[in-house]
């Protein structure tokens, strides 16, 4: 109990150890019911779709700054190869070696630890480095499609990027949703938008990286109160960085991963879809973004669609 | 003008160079209009959702035979580490080195070339080391979603599993149609089920590689004439293997993605979707497949979910 | 105090910990003094060359059996780049991915634990995902280069190659010995041939691996005896596998790494040094064989250099 | 004939492609014979070893400038496994993806080429993307062991270390053999020291990179004529960056590795070697820097060894 007292009175309000039997190994996700699936089709109108992932590729998201986090190294196996004899068919394969955290990605239930433990009490030892995370690897997240709500808390500030300093708190949440005029509800995987992502599209990684807006200590109470299924945003961090409570750092991925079970996003790029929704007045679609099925993965990389 | 003259002949047929433009890099995929996705998004009656990817893992379905073209290494570059001090919040990353086209994959346009070309008459040697392909990247595949078909022509025949020897032909997939009861329209993603990966899931990676069942050199055209967006099935090789025609290898590649700028997806796993399918007696579907976005990939994991 | 109770009487009678300190890290290679090394020098007559590693590419000596273990996987990551502007000088560059124990190799001391414990009784738990071996690690092997006697038990056999089953045990390091004519001493770099990585070389990998001759249980004590301070093979494992003690597997590896602090070296190609020896008629020379330094290793590959 | 004139003169000079025959991989190695290890045996006195590769790590020498040059990234692929069962032997893995020429290196012969050539008048097409280098693979250097030679410009400059834009030349090269006692010969491998990696050392990356001191345009021309083996020095570029002639960029590269046929290495750490010479009074000693084997490398890590 090394952490301090706010963190774990938090930690009670949101936990969901237990909520989905002892045996679950995919948290929040359990929300997404093939209702709200109906339900998250019958958002679509145009059928516009609207990617969210950045580019996997060496100029990436990383500076180095987390080690082992390394940008996609892609390299060529085979270039224009004739296998069969000379003027035959040829083939062109690739390889890759990245940080499944890299680029855009789901953090899966087993990425994060406190006190021994992760999500629904399994023990942090089960994450080894002979294969991986036993328990809540990514693969068990089998298929992530469901409502997906834009809260476009830049535009409601009426900001292209929040300040570096700024927490996302609740309040935050609330004006965005009325922004977005769509009530979040059970299933839903929210999208919080900062701007943050455009420093790095401009070109600055470093700027992108820290300090950085992101959410605050007191959102995972408001994510639990609506049984969102999963968050995602704009940030390489996905919380205020450095954090809000002295020495307390990331509590809120604790909160999500640990005490709720409830997947978070990063880096993804909302930019394209702050515009869409805008244009067409409607912050709600169907998301479709499910991880790679990397046995024993604390994280993947993820390519979404938001489809309009 | 080196292959064989039945080669260039099919070619001739199937054809889409310049179609959608001089600068066009994602061929068939032009088919899929937001109107598509409407259509495809109506389909869906009950939520359910079966994801179609084979877990990527150290046991996976290479074998070593395609030099490269390696199996996820997957490894742990932090294991519940205290980054903040002792009994803080603690992180698990991973990393991992795969081929692009090791698992459940997607072939991208710039995978094949033949005649020094790659779709769209654009020369091969735009593939490089150095930033891999430069036309044609995987990444220009931003969004893949339509109405997914499943052809389920296993089912059809009436078998488990198509003899490895068995060339899929126009006529089994008109069975599959008819049996499927759906007709194949523009846009569509055409699912084709053989019933091969049974081997690989049964553990035999050797055998489920080759010979194998797969598409007949005649299929190209087929798809051809009602304007599928893409194809992909449960096979390593895609087409039959060896091939039909004595020394022509890979001529369904050379079609599919060179001629007619479609593109193939590999190792699906289309066993839990077959069942899924008989049980509601519905092969039309929404499908969610969008690869990785690899800058300059020839090709890219996905993780395909069919909502039904 | 798990493991048989003859394990534990060997360990014993081997163990080197706080021989060099408590903080030494490199074991019994603190017998190389400078003395020794000029020693070796003194045994170059004709300055004749013998490299002793396996080539480093995919098709090595791997199979899968050990997890993560991977071959080498080399790519170009630029070929013929003319960076500067066309027609200017040409760049080509690489990259690899590997198991560091996946080709000719050294085990470093961290390399194997028992009872929480590696050599010179630092934790186990010193290793981790986050940095590697903390202690012991490869690096700390600044230089190997001593005097290399070759034991060449298969000549002293009179076979090519020693049966699958054969355990190589002190008699036949002592005819071996007499063989070479040279007397093991203290600060010796020891190469047992076996001939086994003929399987190997003739291209049949799974006949290479296991089962296997290797070293006996009963030989740490000779290499203790003698004082050497490093001992490498022509095997995948070292040591006989199946062991010799049903259900101690790796025994070897316990007492030598874990309890003498002795590295070893594996996968070493020592046919062509045989027939060299043979045709001198020497069988001590000088060797060099210093590992890559990753910081952290618990392995490395090496590229021994045997001088005449 | 793109090339500046002065280019093509110096190349005319220096030029070795046929001397040891049309077949002929390693060009310049073919200096060190039998006799010239027996004369750099003779250099050993004290058998002080001083290693001069800088550790593996994430933390390496590179930037992100060089695109696929990546640092190390090492990662534990098992940590203390008891493969046999609980309290069994316990066994730990490591892996590595790296640039080969992101440490402490050689660049083989077929790392450069220019008007479409690479060494003894291969094809610079002989390198693919399927196998590297088909001709000049660093795994054909199958030992480098020969004498080294310091050439210790900096000390004989006065200096700790050169000025960023110091171009050594022949006649620093005079000086250094001077102050070194020495006289360089053929089959020498010779190591210039500028002091430039200090800012490594001290955790300047960027400083260190470039601008650098390095060799000169003129230097081939005195290392053709002593018939040196190799060169190596102690900074990224080896040859003076940013070039002395404008817009020829990589000369040195060009005039010893295609033209010569002479390895060079990069970021080899000479301090220590510096402060061991300068103790002993003697510049020359025996030096082991064998290559990994990497099968069609353009270059590969080298763990050299100085033996006093």
């Amino acid at each position: 109990m090394s952490l301090p007292a706010e963190f774990y009175d938090a930690a009670k309000r949101v936990n969901n150890w237990g909520r989905w039997g002892e045996a679950d190994e995919i948290g929040t996700l359990n929300l997404i019911t093939d209702t709200v699936v109906r339900d998250a089709v019958s958002t679509v109108r145009t059928g516009r779709r609207v990617p969210l992932a950045v580019p996997l590729q060496q100029e990436g998201i990383q500076t180095g700054m987390i080690p082992g986090r390394v940008n996609p190294l892609h390299t060529m196996v085979a270039i224009n190869v004739e296998m069969f004899g000379p003027d035959t068919i040829a083939i062109s394969d690739d390889a890759v070696t990245m940080g499944l955290q890299a680029g855009t990605h789901w953090d899966g239930l087993a990425h994060i630890s406190h006190g021994g433990k992760i999500y629904n009490g399994r023990p942090a030892s089960s994450v080894t480095a002979h294969g991986g995370a036993a328990c809540h690897g990514i693969e068990k997240m089998r298929h992530v499609v469901s409502r997906g709500v834009l809260l476009d808390v830049a535009r409601a500030h009426g900001v292209e990027r929040l300040a570096t300093g700024y927490a996302v708190g609740p309040e935050d949440l609330d004006a965005a949703e009325e922004l977005a005029g769509v009530t979040v509800r059970s299933g839903d995987i929210v999208l919080v938008r900062t701007g943050q992502i455009q420093a790095y599209l401009a070109g600055d990684r470093q700027a992108y990286g820290h300090p950085s807006p992101g959410l605050s200590f007191r959102t995972p109470e408001w994510f639990r109160a609506r049984d969102v299924a999963a968050v995602a945003n704009d940030t390489l961090t996905f919380e205020i960085i450095p954090p809000e409570i002295d020495g307390l750092w990331l509590p809120v991925h604790a909160l999500d991963l640990v005490e709720m079970g409830m997947p978070q996003g990063q880096n993804w790029n909302l930019e394209e879809l702050s515009q869409a929704c805008a244009e067409e007045g409607r912050y709600a679609f169907l998301l479709s973004a499910t991880p790679e099925p990397f046995t024993g993965g604390a994280g993947s990389p993820v390519a979404p669609v938001a489809i309009l």
